[in-house]
Parts: C-alpha cells; structure tokens; sequence
C-alpha cells in the first residue's frame, strides 16, 4: 500500500506531535566509515558484589539495599529534581527560569544481575509492571507532582552506567514539552470526534497490517507509521485507558507478555543485548481530567545497521528535523522474519 | 545575578523556541561509571590518499575531486533529497506522507586533510563563510528549495565518518520543525516590539556579561541562558540581519575569527579535538519575508566532563524533555578561564 514510497525521499506526520518525519529509503546503500560501537553481550553473573543495584550492596549513598525478591524501588541517589527546592519566579527581562520540585526513583527489575526483561518470565515482567502502576499512582498523589515519567535507559551506549536490569521514574511539578505536544493532538482529535485518537490510528493499522509486529487479548505492538529510530516501536493497549492505574489483572499479564516477546524480536535483530530507552507517555497527575489521552509506551532504539553501528542524530535533526533511511514497513518486515525464541536460547 | 539558582534545580525558558529546560546544578557531584568514548585527537597528515574529500582523490561514486585550493562543494554522492522525486500526496485515514525534494551538498573546508577550524588561518575560514553564503543564496534561487540547512558535525561521535575539515548543506522544498518553532517566536516579539528579539536579547547579555564568550566589532559568542547541550554556544551578528547573504566584507571576516576563537577554546577545554554538531538558523527561502527573523549558529557538543564523557540525551530527555547538570554560567566561566592559544601549539 505504501510501496512506492519504498524507494522515494518523502516526509511522513506524526499524528501525536504534530511534527513531520524527513525518510530517506533510497540511501540505505550508503557505505559506512564512521565510528562503530563496541556492544558485547557480557555473559553476566546473576549476583555481582561490586554492583549498587545488587541485593545486600551497599550504594553510593552509603545505604544498604534489602535483600529484595521482586522488584525493588528506592529514592534515585543522584537526584536530578528534588522534592524541596525553594521557590524561585525569576525573570528579567528575557530571561526567565523557573524552581523545579520533583522525586526521582530507581526501579531494579529484577534481583538477578544477569536478567533484562526479554529473559525475564512473563509473571516477572508482571510484578515490574505493576511496581509501575503503584510508583505512578503514589508518586502522582503527591501534592507537587503533577506528571511522572517512567523510562528506562538500556545499554551503555544508551547512557546507562550499570547492567542491573532497572528502570527510571523522574517525577516533577511542571508538565514537561513533548507532553504538552501530545496533549494538544489528543484534545483536537477528541474535541472533532468524541474519540481516541490512537484508537482509530490502532484499528486502522490492524486492518493494514504492514507494521504490526504483535497482537494479543489487550495490546498491539507496531512500528508506527512516523516511526523516528530506525527500529521504533510502539505498545498501545487496546482499551482507551489515560494511565497504566488503570490496567486489570488481565492487561497487566498481557503488557508483560508483548514486552517480552518486542524485546526478544530486539535482541534477536543483531544477536546482541539490543540498546533503547523506553517511556511511557500518559496523563499528568495533576488532578485535571484528560478524557482525550490513550497512554502508550515507545521504545527508541539507536541500533541502525548492526550490533555496533548506529543512527546518529545530529546536524541536520538538530537543526531541522528527525531523518531516517529505511520506512516503518521494512522495518517492521525485518522484525517479523526473526524467530520469536531468544537467540541465547535457541 | 542568577547565582541563586546555582544550586538549585530549576528549568530555563527558551525565548526562541518556547520550549523548557531542566537545570539540575547540584547533580554534577555524581560518579561517572558509565560509558566513555575514545576519541583520540590523531595526528594527521596533509594529505591522504584513502581519504575521499581530499584534492585529486575518487569518491565511492567514481568522480574524482579537483585539485582544489579553496573551499570545495560538490553534490553529496549519497543525498538524503533528491531534486526530482515524484510528486506524493498520500492520505489515507491517520496516515500521511508528502514526497520532498532537496539538494545535499558536502562542503570541503580546506584541501589540507589535517586542518580544522580552529587550527585554520581566519582568512581561510573567510572562504568557508563566503562558501555558505553563495551556496545559501544559490540553492536558496533554486525554484523547490524552500530552506537551506548548513550545518557541520565534527568529530566520530556526532557521526562524521571522515576527519577531513568540511560540513554539509541539505537543501529542501519544506520548511523544517526548528524552523517553524523559531519563525512564531520571532514573529510574536516583532509584531509586538517592531524589533529582532535576539538583538534586544544581545543587549541584555552584553549588559549582563555573564554569559558571554567573546565580543568582536560585528558579532558575539555565548552561551545562551537556556543552553541544552553542557557547552552549547551560540553566534549572533550585532547587526538584525536575516541570512549569511546579507554579510559584508567587514562582516564575513569577523564571523570568520569569532569561529576560530570559540573552537580554540573548544577544543582547549579537555586538550582534544572537541567534536560538535554546529549550524547556522536562517530565513527561508520561499521568496517571502521575514522582517523579524535574526540568523543566528549554535554549537551543540557533546562532551561534559572529560575528552571521553559524554552527556547522554537519552530517557527522560526523548520523552520528557531536554535536562542539564551544570549552568550556563558555569560553562561560560569554564571557557573564559582557558587560554586564546590552541593547545597543541603552546
Ligand atoms: O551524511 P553523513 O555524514 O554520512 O551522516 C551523518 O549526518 C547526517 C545528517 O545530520 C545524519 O543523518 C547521519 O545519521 C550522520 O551519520
Ligand atoms: O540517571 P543516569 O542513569 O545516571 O543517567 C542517564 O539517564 C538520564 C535520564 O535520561 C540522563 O539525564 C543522563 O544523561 C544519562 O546518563
């Protein structure tokens, strides 16, 4: 359907954001010189003394973590946003800064060092699912806190500074840009016609077909059709909830299970502990009602050409815009033809 | 002035994009265990006969260069636009794609394979910004070519895949994002000022001093109150002009030494080779006007702490929005400390 845009230049828009996306098919040829990543799978112990996410290690702060079984969370030690800062209104003339409040947490998946959520079991993908939930609607109750982001950093060259399998939330009192962004789509889209947006874009895909990469009960997994990151993928669930509260028991067990098999499909692309930060996009906790948002969760892989070769972003998508060379269909062709088996098991 | 929020974590206000950033000053005690980048500042040769930029040498594409002595632009053998693509105008539901058109150049800065533009005489660097500026003006007359991006990223971390000193322009029928974002700024304060909202902000900044770099009779460099990136600058000419086409002689020299000395500082601040993504913000070239526009370049370089230690825009930075650990003060102080003699000829 989207065929002869296979191999011609074009842009493509992003529904949620408004923003357009520049797609370069045809300069997949391109020879590559530049730098490569180093990326080894490091067979990992499942306990390693000297790691501060650990059971029974001490961090940096000079705590002790508890002998954790399920997934454990505690107060980031290096906060970047601090739950008591001083107000602070500054503006003179145009320069203007504004006091930031905000609680910033770690969440270790797992207290196997060697885990990462493609080998996790369903059930234990589960529990880190539902430490989410409960992180999301605590942290949201608080009295500044009016939108919590949960994200992880996967992969050294990802920024992540420990193999540990965990996660982020950093909580603030501000409502931050690229929600704002999505905000604004969600309600022009709701105010026209009474409905989600991502709930017709998802029932469009699932008749298209071409960039869905999994179905079950509750979710899809696809690579949406604006996709930035070569390997961008998006989990939506089926029902219109505005925040993962809201999930049951039975969609909990179901966003596990297509977080494990997308993240499978990952590692198998280039037999490596594949790279991404993922984020879950949903409604501010700051009390307002926010009929219009379907929440979502988008991985953003760096990975291009192999383990070690990766998009870079920069001159042109700094100053211009997002560019990227295959199209969200073979993208989404790549992933499917790899065996839904983790290639360490296989 | 702004000492009070040295400590604190705050966000900044981008006055020309609208958009936040979050400042987490006290976050720069944090360890670094992470990821660390090799980035070797090689000893080059003049020449080098593998190197597909230099003079007299054949490209992937099978053309062989000039043996140029000035600055060298040719057509990018693997152009990410191309100025014939069909015209595409495909909407179907929620999804929407338009083709685009372009020209992508490669700017050779130098025929010395070793050079780079700090270690570049000014009078060098003049003929690169004289090049900017016919290839702005002639891609710019080009009937689909509606924007013209000149932008350079140096160094294998910020993807270059070639040492040679050069950068590139990406010329295209649609105005970009960034674009558009500054474009309502500029606008906004016009309609309300009659003036450019950069030199009214030139002013302040010259008052303040705080931020600034380096002054000449006809430009500034500083680091914007609301940087992104740790040692992000930027250029702005005194005079309100729109695009590089409007320099005068006087001017195309000043802008030449202003370059040199802010990447002689660059590059003195970790004693390496300091890589970047630069790029120079002008008014399209649709044919209509844009009284209130001010050009402008920024530099966004990667490096925080070390030749080695990047800053990682990564999780929450994707899907929240951009953050930083020190200040822009901070950073300015930094630069200003260093010496005006490039280090490896001290
Ligand atoms: O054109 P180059 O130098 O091969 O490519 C580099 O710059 C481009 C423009 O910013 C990016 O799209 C590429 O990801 C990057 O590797
Ligand atoms: O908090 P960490 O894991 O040390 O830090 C990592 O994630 C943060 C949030 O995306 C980024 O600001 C840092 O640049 C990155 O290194």
């Amino acid at each position: 359907m989207n065929s002869e845009l296979n191999n011609i230049p074009h842009k493509r828009y992003n529904i949620l954001t408004g923003e357009w996306i520049l797609v370069s098919p045809h300069r997949t040829k391109r020879p590559w010189q530049g730098k490569t990543e180093e990326n080894k799978s490091h067979k990992k112990e499942t306990y390693d003394p000297s790691c501060y996410l650990c059971p029974g290690n001490t961090r940096a702060s000079g705590e002790t973590n508890p002998d954790y079984k399920e997934p454990y969370s505690f107060i980031n030690d290096f906060s970047s946003l601090l739950p008591d800062s001083p107000e602070i209104n500054f503006q003179e003339g145009l320069l203007k800064a504004e006091s930031e409040r905000g609680i910033c947490k770690v969440v270790c998946f797992s207290p196997d060092h060697s885990h990462t959520l493609p080998l996790m079991e369903v059930e234990d993908i589960t529990r880190v699912v539902q430490t989410w939930k409960k992180e999301y609607l605590e942290l949201g109750a608080e009295e500044d806190i009016n939108y919590v982001q949960i994200f992880e950093n996967k992969g050294a060259i990802m920024g992540c500074s420990n193999p540990h399998p965990h996660g982020q939330i950093w909580s603030q009192s501000s409502i931050p840009t690229e929600i704002l962004k999505k905000s604004s789509k969600f309600r022009e889209y709701w105010e026209q016609h009474k409905k989600s947006i991502l709930s017709d874009y998802l029932e469009q895909e699932l008749e298209a077909g071409e960039r869905i990469l999994d179905e079950n009960e509750h979710f899809v997994s696809l690579i949406p059709y604006w996709a930035v990151w070569p390997f961008e993928a998006m989990i939506i669930p089926k029902r219109h909830l505005q925040h993962i509260g809201q999930l049951n028991e039975a969609e909990e067990e179901a966003y596990a299970e297509i977080i494990k098999k997308l993240t499978i499909k990952y590692d198998n692309l280039f037999e490596t502990f594949f790279p991404y930060s993922s984020g879950i996009h949903q409604i501010p906790t700051d009390g307002k009602d926010y009929p219009e948002w379907h929440f979502h969760m988008s991985f953003y892989p760096p990975l291009l050409r192999s383990a070690t070769v990766k998009k870079f972003m920069v001159g042109y998508e700094m100053f211009a815009g997002p560019q990227r060379d295959i199209t969200a269909e073979q993208a989404a062709a790549r992933l499917n033809d790899l065996s839904p088996i983790h290639y360490s098991l296989q």
